[in-house]
């Protein structure tokens, strides 16, 4: 078997990007990760106030919210713009040459607008293709690219892209140069077997313990999308996946949800 | 005489970025433009619209605008978010492939806040040093580079330049590799003998005519940093600048100013 480098992708939520000094914690353990690496970040609150502050008021469809254009607008603000290139100037001074990017840069990531015919989810885009070859070449260029969760379809159009599904689609399209560690990280400390005891960790989930876990419903809601995606991320080439809280990259720690297939 | 590549580099103002349809005109006419290139765009109203908007005003010291910090994130959020991603995306719909960058992306671009006893400026910095190497890298792989007017100061600090600067930087770092033909596009068809007449264009400008037309004071106020800027290009290398309207990219326009040493 032939033997691939270790790539790291990170996806961060809004909860860390809200928080200054959590951020720059985080920032701080990511920048010391060795080996090549990406970060995915979420947006975070920041959207909501701009949008406030420019009295742009939220749409939505029978109780979802769609994109509508002066939302998409600043989505590319605060998520392409203000969230995206803090955190690569913030980067750059911790030494990781970080390059923040949507996916219309380099088109790195091409997806199409989702189409339903029972909703219009406005400007919202689906994953279809990403540019793994020009990725490598900036990564063996110990470019550190860091992604914000906005494509483009390849016609002009910006779309707002879910920052989960960005960062399981880059491992996959990696996983074909990189033998690829995804590490999500959100609020809790992993995947709970109670989600009152914030201590209960399942530390290793294969995809039998999870079938099992979810017809018992102790694995519900919104876990589930998030783990059919990273089953799917190891089924297409992706070698280790974890869950955890931003605490997971301190190379010390232990505690965190490893899924594996 | 060694043969080196040639590479166009273009800066735009806000004119054009505000006029949706001159833009439109212009993106095309730059994505014609054969061989390798880099594009760099000013701000425009969107910045003080969107100040206005979130309630941010406008501050000054004796007469000069201040960059303070609230100003500074609607630049980053205007700038580096909603036009370069725009042009991006639409360079992307052209065939180009484009990558959209403040200097903090790559350490493309480092500069240093601008220091100056009497006044503070704020958040404006003045080009240091330009990663010419990876743009060069960029440059190799068909990437097509989208500079927006904001740097970085390697400590974690976005900072403000100058548009007309940054290409010049840009263009000066690049002659190392590169055969470099710098087009600066504004309002007129170039630099005037009589500011009332629009086609009283000179169309090949020396040092030694510049001079000359400085001290009879044809050419004043705005035109003078413009112009020592491009004379100093010349100077450290860079081999042509031509200075005229948007009209300049098209293959067969032959008004503009060709500025020579």
């Amino acid at each position: 078997m032939e033997n691939k480098p270790q790539l790291t992708i990170v996806k961060i939520g809004g909860n860390v990007i809200d928080n200054e000094s959590a951020l720059k914690a985080f920032l701080s353990d990511f920048a010391a990760i060795e080996g090549y690496k990406i970060l995915v970040h979420g947006g975070g609150k920041i959207a909501t106030k701009t949008a406030e502050g420019l009295g742009i008021a939220a749409v939505f469809h029978e109780g979802r919210r769609i994109t509508d254009k002066p939302m998409l607008d600043v989505a590319v603000m605060t998520y392409a713009g203000l969230i995206n290139k803090d955190i690569t100037a913030q980067l750059q001074a911790l030494q990781n040459n970080a390059m923040g990017f949507t996916g219309a840069d380099g088109n790195l990531i091409l997806s199409e607008k989702r189409k339903n015919a029972a909703v219009d989810f406005g400007f919202v885009g689906d994953v279809v293709a990403v540019n793994a070859a020009l990725i490598q070449v900036l990564l063996l260029q110990n470019v550190v690219p860091v992604f914000c969760a906005i494509t483009h379809d390849g016609a002009g159009q910006l779309l707002n892209t879910n920052a989960d599904t960005i960062a399981s689609t880059l491992a996959v399209a990696c996983s074909n140069y990189f033998d690829v560690n995804l590490l999500y990280c959100f609020e809790k400390k992993g995947v709970l077997m109670d989600a009152e005891d914030e201590e209960s960790v399942i530390k290793n989930l294969t995809f039998e313990a999870y079938q099992q876990l979810r017809e018992q419903k102790v694995i519900h809601s919104g876990m589930l999308p998030k783990l059919e995606n990273c089953f799917n991320a190891l089924q297409q080439g992706v070698s280790k996946i974890g869950i955890g809280s931003p605490e997971m990259l301190k190379k010390n720690n232990s505690i965190f949800t490893l899924v594996t297939a």
